[in-house]
Order: C-alpha cells, then structure tokens, then sequence
C-alpha cells in the first residue's frame, strides 16, 4: 500500500524499542517532510555513530576513542570502582555528578535460568583488573533482582582474599514514592536494611 | 558527557515527534548496538525514502512515482473524489478497504485566526480537477473542527453551480466509547444527525 521507500523507513523505526506500526508511520511522515538537511543529518549520525562509538579497552564504557574520558582523566580516583551492568549506566552515574571514581561494565548478568554463566559476563577481565589496578573498593551496582543479586554474590566470592572492600549499592523504596505502590520485596528489603536517625 | 557521534545521533532521534530526551537515548544506544547490516539500511532508507517520495501531481497524495498507484489505476471509480487534508489519510481510508474512488489532498485548512487563507490550502487546483475530471460526488473528508467545518462549507460554496454532489463524512460518537466520555460538541452532534432504525 505504501511507495516502497516509505515501507522500509516504516520497517526501520519499527526496530526501535517502544516503537509499534503507529508511532513508526507517524515518525515516517515526519521525516520525509523534514528538510534534506535534517535528514542528511539524522541518516549520516546513524552510521557515523555504528562506526566510530567501540568499547573503551579498560572499562568496557561506550566511546569514540581507544580509551574513554573517565579512565583517561587524572582528576578521577582510581582507587573506587564501580561495576555495571549496562554502559548506559556511567551516563547516569555522571549526571549524579557526586561519584568520582572509575567504572567496570560487565557483560550482563549471571542467569542459570537463561544459560548465562559467570564466564560469559567477563568476569575475568574484572578480576585481574581489580587486581592489578589494586582498587581499595569495589561498588557493585547491577540491578537489585535476583539475576543481579547473584552476580553480585559472585563477585564477591570471586574477590574473596584480595584486600578489597566489597559493597552494594542500597535498594529501598526510590525517593517521593507512595509506600502503597511498593512491592513487597521491595518493602522487606527497606525494612531490613533500615537506618537509625542520627 | 557523551561522545560527540553519539550525542548527534541522540539529537537527531529528538527532532522526531513524540520523542524526548530519554527515548532519545534510549533509541541512540539501541541503534550503536545493532548489526551494521541494520544501521546501514536504517540510515539508506532515510535518505531514500527522502529523496524518492513526492506528491503525486493529480492527486498530491505521496508517491514514488510522478502519478500514484491510485490515480493510473483503472479499478479507482474516477467518479467519486475524497477530499482529505493529509496525505497519510489516503493510507487510513485504504485500510478500510471499502472506498473505491479517487483522493484528492489539500494542503492543510481554512484558519483565519493562523492566517491561513483559502488560496493557501491549493482549493484552485482542487475545484479545476473537480471541473475537468466531472466528478458525480465530492466526499469532503477533513476533520471535524472550526477549521474543517470551514474548509467544508467553502468547498462547498465555490462548488456551487457544478453539477456535482457535495458530501460530508459523519461525525459523532466513535464505535465503542462511553458517551460519559464524549465532549458536549460531539453529543450535540451526533443528536443532531440521529437516523432513522430502519
């Protein structure tokens, strides 16, 4: 039904997340009323992007260089690293703006269920950086599910003997939310590891 | 924060309708992670589909070609004419599968108060088709708004004395929605227009 060229555009939204048949059309028909301009722009910042963004060599974080910002940078201490799941992470944790140390990506996390074993997340380049780089501590920060608990256990048991400080970043219930729309894993959790007032 | 190509393609997924800055990078960190094979038809069918659609010169509805699928065919009853004000309403009106006839796309609507005159929305070249193509019925299919309804009631004013039936699609309740949910124009409306249970 549609001219061919405006099928594939509509197929090649379709790729995105979050994007059903609708928003693919409407997104589309916009971009063939944009001007050549801005479409030369859009279609040229898709390869350049494929093309030049690579793991950094150290951290595994998304760059356009052989090693990225962070782990390049002298004002960073390099004595706290963070291990993440995701490199999108970093970009969060920057914009937090209070962490200034270094980060890990690992490569997903640890899921019997799904076949992922502890050595398909690079737990190794992990390791033998956390030893080299003689890191006094070490945050994991993966998500607080059962996946991410167990790789986070794993880590730990992995550093065991290494003369590190292992910690956890905290779950509770996220800051302005209504206790009622908490689930009750979540809310056993921010009773157990409640605070005293000080 | 981001590296530069990656801060580019974010933007260009900003100029999309319906897109923020967090599906934005969403989007961007989707699109650095897929196959090559994927970015380079993303980014080739922006740049094709830019450069090979245009309107139809009967019709101005969208089309790779100089006259589209709809105008060159001979199955189209060329006696009826839907009058829409979007070319993407040809693709609605198709989906229904029951309009045999022809489209005909006006450039937008009558709005004083944008300054938007009916000599801005390309009515001459309508009411010329409408003349020379001898037209038995003119279903005038634009949205049912202040703008609309004065766009329908020009049209049908400068049609005047052509031999040529003017109608307009129905509006009122959508099939299905409670009529709790219903402004008061739409009742009103479709009070109004009630027919006969024959």
């Amino acid at each position: 039904m549609y001219p061919d060229s405006l099928k594939k555009l509509i197929e090649s939204f379709k790729m995105l997340p979050g994007v059903g048949e609708k928003s693919a059309e409407r997104m589309a028909f916009f971009v063939i009323n944009m001007d050549e301009e801005n479409t030369n722009f859009f279609a040229d910042s898709i390869k350049v992007a494929k093309e030049k963004i690579k793991k950094c060599s150290i951290c595994n974080g998304i760059t356009d260089k052989d090693i990225c910002d962070i782990c390049s940078s002298d004002l960073r201490n390099k004595k706290i690293l963070c291990v993440i799941e995701d490199p999108k992470s970093i970009f969060l944790f920057e914009k937090i703006g209070s962490f200034n140390g270094v980060y890990h990506v690992i490569d997903g996390l640890i899921s019997p269920l799904d076949g992922i074993d502890p050595d398909d997340i690079g737990l190794e380049k992990l390791v033998n950086r956390i030893h080299n780089e003689k890191f006094e501590e070490v945050i994991i920060a993966v998500k607080p599910s059962v996946e991410g608990e167990t790789t986070a256990l794993y880590i730990r048991k992995i550093l065991d003997g290494m003369n590190v400080k292992v910690t956890r970043i905290a779950s509770g219930i996220p800051i302005g939310t209504d206790i009622e729309y908490i689930d009750s894993m979540t809310l056993e959790r921010a009773l157990n590891d409640r605070k005293e007032i000080e």
